[in-house]
């Protein structure tokens, strides 16, 4: 099954229009339920539920332990270029963050795969919102090399913040 | 600065709206010079050229050692469900690939940052076309557990493959 039929660009504008392929499934109601800040554990059980006319293009998913879901920060306005986060008490560029105020508000979340039941992915580690739209899913496939990995201000905050993080 | 003049769902529809915050330069003009299957190393240098409007949402992003950077297929027209990639020989399901034909079509590269220089992040690791629309770059701060990663139709594209991937 393939679709050519539907406008993916305006190229008057620039702008690029995504839809739902479907939605994510999550114990969490209101944004201040889900872990957020240094030490926050996200091991939350939850599903993704793929629209139907996309259930085939999961074939072979079970393979995989993790993935990589792109979904929408659909109840956030506007954007921030700096802000604090709950990990540090200092600003920083919005793009050296995961803030949800984003020029596009894209939130990204790696998942570990538990099962699949037909369209429905049951995942751990979810920190999206109930109903949250979801734009793709890609397998995730490597690791950075640890010893290259550095994790800039916020390896510091948790410097600051001391043992107990 | 903040930014809540810009509509970001078409309420109607159910899609989201997105724009590039700048631009990909990369050595690849064609789609064919870019290494792709089994054993294909993505190690070519590039930069992010992010819009000046958005620069300060660069702050202190120096810091971190890898990015994520969320970009356009803005050469891909339509998707299929199902689709054989270069690393295999056998179908798999658009999510369980990389594949450009995605009903969003949403690429996601983990490249190094190198340097900074004002609204021009220079990176290793691009596998984008020269062009490519950028739509966010997140820090990249944590691996999956080595011992609890499975890579699925991949992995067993590389034992039939043998040694020499």
């Amino acid at each position: 099954m393939s679709g050519e039929d539907e406008k993916k660009e305006d190229h008057g504008s620039g702008w690029f229009s995504m839809r739902p392929i479907g939605y994510v499934r999550s114990p969490y109601r209101h944004t201040s339920e889900i872990p957020k800040g240094l030490g926050a554990k996200h091991d939350a059980d939850g599903s993704l539920e793929i629209q139907a006319k996309f259930e085939a293009g999961l074939t072979d998913i079970e393979g995989f332990s993790h993935l990589i879901v792109i979904w929408v920060f659909s109840r956030s306005e506007g954007f921030d270029l700096l802000g604090t986060p709950p990990s540090d008490n200092r600003p920083h560029g919005v793009f050296a963050t995961r803030s949800p105020r984003r020029p596009n508000p894209i939130g990204l979340t790696v998942v570990e795969l538990v099962s699949r039941e037909g369209p429905v992915l049951r995942v751990r580690g979810v920190d999206m919102l109930d109903g949250t739209p979801i734009l793709d899913i890609k397998p995730y496939l490597s690791n950075v090399s640890p010893e290259r990995l550095r994790r800039g201000w916020l390896a510091e905050a948790e410097t600051r913040a001391g043992p107990s993080q």
